[in-house]
């Protein structure tokens, strides 16, 4: 007999079927057993002799062959999508028996976080993590999606890279044949360079970070939602863009995610109109007059005035999120093209989410000369940036870009407290997959 | 006044409209200058006066404003989509100055492959090489598209990994924190644990491979496309999601890639039916009956049987692919299934394609213990595999997957000389984007 998918049962009354998949509950009731069996479509009620039911126990996969029974209508549970449904077990087969587990997968969401990644093979499989990681695929793939729509060309950007570009410290070296290379820390100039090529380019790749700290916002590898577009009329364009690829991502999760937001009693960020936008200087006053704290000299927010100005936005914009603009040219990468109408700030942005920085993007310098000029001034060699000086010699339009931190979105859509929840695999300064022996 | 795309001209004529883009190809006949002016949606034929025209040159970015005109019948270019208008130029404005050009871009396809890779940033602005771009952009989406429509979820996986898993050897080693770690050379093994949560799951990643030798075929950094499948029937339900998704890819490709394969003179691989499966023992009889070389001892196919046998099938199947099957054990990774009628041989596949490996693949080991004694077997700790190991003691389906090389399809669509030709930012045993200055 072929295999039935779960979700077919309730078309399916009557008829003997064979359904394969998860014991993912056990009751016993005296004789009668009850299995809650999950296969990938969803969730069904078996009813088993014991005889037949064997000692079968949760995680056990098994295939259930029986007949499709309409439950009596005060029987039925309209919390499952089969709810009208059960299926009257004939006969069980083991397809693969699981070993007792170190703790029930239902209490995962209880688990310490070291617990809940040192079995991540396991944890992966509960409710909880399922749901975060299926957010977390409705947010990329709504980012390809829109901008998709924009007419941004898709490219796979290289994660190999010749030399430490935006900065020093916080970069992975690899032996690379007879030489060194390193992991990129974004793939910055190589959307650029495909900005000469196709105008609007975008990539979903991952970014790599060696943070000397363990914090619950960082991990050394992540995935980074990364958009390039040339031709803007003004810098402002860029934040438009960015305003709808977010607005199209809460949408995409609110339709598609609605049962994964009910289970992490998730509610997405609220923009009532459009996302404010304010100086930084701006905020460091505000955050001055609301809280007293004078941060007004400061080069950037702190976390404490991230949280502040998002606060600020809820209340008088009713947004949660908050775009931040013309931060200190010092503060930012050599490429960042300064405000004309004062030199000091840049035409950049960060949008804060929830009082987490989740998008940094910006206009960026597309004159050749005055790209080499601010790579000296930064104290470079333009000799190193040969490569992508490339795309500037031979013209580039006014242009800019932006990337957002895929599980940053994920972990304030769903208000995680650690980052790493919302990564499938998260990689840190003590962890690859188990922990790593010499840094215990 | 504000830009109108390329495309959108056909339908402005006797409107007066701002375009932006390059200057393609500039023709002077004494007075009147013509250009060819290109944005991402088209290319527009331009007529100027010569003291308009000022002296742009090939590769300039200029925003011209003028009237668009209808052509006289006779002077219309149906090769070009706005082939039936042209713009009269009032004025023009410089956006952005190219140097001169070290080769005309339209001789692109002319080049050696170190010119066409030292001037990647300039080499990718050909139509000859954004074709090749265009290609890949359609086979990975498809691939995306594919197995979501079969139900398949779609992760992440990392790139750092904790060990040199499937081999020694051809791996980069990276300086991580106060410890080693390993760019990994496949997804392999997350997929596998993602089936446990999952049964079906996908992921585009890249792959390492420290290749250490220069071939046209091989790549030190990947585009792979894996996916894994868990309660499968029979392994060769495996193979028939691959033909689904190569079939899939290659309508895909002359769906929208039309103008793409014209220009690149390509056309795609015949499948008339089905791709025809044989063993690789049977392969090699073909080979010794048809060419009299007899490598039936040998455990692979050498490339020279791939192309053969990749004959034998477009003569005989009319097929330019065919799916190699019974790999020996002893050449294929621990996790393979051994083929319960003859141990000596695995449920394993490749697909060739015109002479080419594009796709490996194959029936997994899904019992704990069984995996545990191979890994010993194979001459390793199973307590190095802790990790891995914990999807398998939990209970795993019987399952297989497969992964797609993505540079290699497009390869083989386009009959493209070299793989790198395929890849945006090819790295390699010299290469970086520029040389590596210490392998010269």
């Amino acid at each position: 007999m072929t295999r039935t998918l779960i979700k077919e049962t309730i078309q399916k009354v009557g008829e003997d079927v064979k359904v394969e998949g998860k014991i993912s509950v056990r009751r016993d009731h005296s004789s009668v057993v009850f299995f809650d069996l999950k296969d990938r479509t969803g969730t069904l009620q078996v009813v088993l002799t014991s005889e037949v039911a064997l000692n079968c126990k949760e995680e056990d996969l098994v295939a259930i062959e029986g007949t499709v029974k309409q439950r009596p209508a005060k029987m039925e549970n309209n919390e499952m999508e089969t709810g009208k449904v059960e299926l009257e077990a004939k006969n069980i087969k083991i397809i693969s028996k699981a070993q007792d587990l170190p703790f029930a997968l239902k209490d995962t969401p209880e688990l310490s976080l070291p617990v809940l990644l040192d079995f991540r093979p396991l944890t992966l499989r509960s409710d909880n993590v399922k749901a975060i990681l299926k957010v977390e695929e409705a947010v990329i793939d709504e980012f390809r999606n829109t901008l998709k729509s924009l007419d941004f060309f898709e490219f796979q950007a290289p994660a190999i890279v010749p030399t430490a570009t935006e900065g020093g410290a916080e970069i992975f070296k690899i032996d690379y044949y007879n030489t060194s290379a390193f992991l990129g820390q974004s793939p910055q100039f190589y959307k650029q360079i495909m900005v000469g090529a196709f105008e609007r380019a975008f990539t979903v790749s991952k970014a790599y970070r060696a943070e000397p700290s363990v914090t619950t916002r960082h991990l050394s590898e992540y995935v980074s939602l990364d958009a390039e577009m040339g031709y803007i009329e003004s810098w402002t364009h860029i934040m438009d863009v960015c305003e709808i690829i977010i607005k199209n991502i809460f949408k995409r999760v609110e339709k598609d995610c609605l049962k994964e937001l009910a289970l992490l009693k998730a509610s997405l960020p609220e923009i009532k109109n459009s996302i404010p936008r304010i100086k930084m200087r701006e905020a460091q006053k505000i955050i001055l007059e609301r809280t007293g704290r004078d941060n007004t000299k400061e080069p950037d927010l702190t976390p404490e005035d991230e949280k502040e100005i998002c606060q600020w936005a809820k209340e008088n914009h009713q947004s949660e999120l908050v775009f931040i603009t013309h931060y200190p040219t010092k503060k930012r990468p050599f490429y960042t093209m300064p405000d004309e109408e004062d030199q000091e700030y840049t035409l950049s942005f960060d949008i804060l989410c929830r009082g987490l920085e989740i998008t940094t993007g910006g206009q960026r310098i597309n004159n050749y000369e005055q790209l080499k000029e601010n790579i000296i001034k930064w104290g470079n060699k333009p000799e190193q940036f040969d490569f992508y000086l490339q795309a500037f010699k031979y013209g580039m339009p006014p242009e800019g870009g932006f990337a957002f931190g895929a599980e940053r979105i994920v972990k304030q859509i769903l208000g995680l407290e650690n980052l790493r929840e919302a990564s499938c695999f998260p990689r840190d300064m003590s962890r690859i997959d188990g922990r790593i022996a010499n840094n215990e």
